[in-house]
């Protein structure tokens, strides 16, 4: 399955912090089981912080099974599919491409070249442990999420809430049947019914 | 072993972000081999956003040595150690301690609040899929990252980029073997000798 006919027109964008940028992640180097765990994250980071669509590349397993039941209990109309082919992904993609890795270019820069150039359509890559060298070349803009070891599911979250300016957190999930009540002490989570 | 008696002159600080507060990040529900990676992400996320110690529930295993062979490599104070009886260590904490949970109040009223109160020593707590009840009220404060299911992984990245406000990506790491040089294409790492 590609993915390259995909449009932004074929998603459900929740309203709120996704309707300024339409981002979709490409998660590389996804490798059965050993990277499973991460992968959710990265899945569940992506939805979260505003983003309308996970891609994966490799063989298929239990993530993406897992992220369209969450987004089915929690609401919003965040996608997850595989694509075979991330180069030509990645070569064809109709917008602006952001690699993030520990030795790109400043994040605060980074940010600011993307909100001069009005960026709209943005393909954020982020590696396993180590990604292919082409993809340095490949994509429009190295970014580095300070220029330290951490974590692909860390920079994710930190280059979407800055990107986002903090508003991604207050985005509404239509269709939801969970939400949460705030609350100081303990949880608190409201089922939600007939909505529409 | 146990941390209880270590304090913040233990620490060899790195200069920056981590001046500002004295941040332990306490990671519970770490169990063998499948919490592994997970807890290596939430250890080089504390290092590099600023926070100075992370402490590990459970058996040891790699995650410690792995943080610590890191820290060799790219300098810093950073210090990895496990507890045995989590519940003791927060409630002897000397300074406030903060869970973070899907189920907090907001994020900007929990940083202001810390703010506020001239909180300067921090534990950080968080969770893996399931935590025990009663963190929820042995912490002073319980703050949501975001009211949707994500990552204890992104949500510790953003909590510390917040309350750090940025900064903690220009720390210095002293003692560093490793450096990276940003750019704009490409992997670029300096080794440094004899920084002394």
């Amino acid at each position: 399955m590609t993915t390259e006919k995909s449009t932004a027109e074929d998603f459900d964008p929740s309203p709120g912090a996704s309707e300024k940028y339409d981002v979709t992640v490409l998660r590389l180097g996804h490798r059965l089981v050993r990277d499973e765990r991460i992968s959710t994250h990265v899945g569940l980071v992506s939805r979260a912080f505003g983003a309308k669509r996970l891609i994966l590349t490799g063989a298929d397993d239990h993530t993406v099974d897992s992220l369209r039941r969450l987004s089915t209990r929690w609401g919003g109309g965040f996608q997850a599919e595989y694509v075979k082919n991330w180069r030509d992904f990645v070569r064809h993609w109709q917008g602006t491409s952001v690699h993030l890795t520990m030795y790109g270019e400043d994040l605060r820069n980074g940010i600011d070249r993307l909100k001069k150039d009005k960026a709209r359509k943005i393909l954020v890559v982020i590696g396993a442990e180590k990604v292919p060298k082409e993809i340095y070349t490949l994509v429009d803009l190295n970014i580095a999420v300070g220029n330290q070891p951490h974590s692909e599911v860390a920079a994710l979250a930190v280059f979407l809430d800055r990107l986002f300016m903090g508003e991604e957190l207050y985005t509404t999930f239509g269709n939801a049947r969970l939400r949460v009540k705030p609350s100081l002490r303990g949880k608190k989570v409201e089922f939600v019914k007939n909505e529409n």
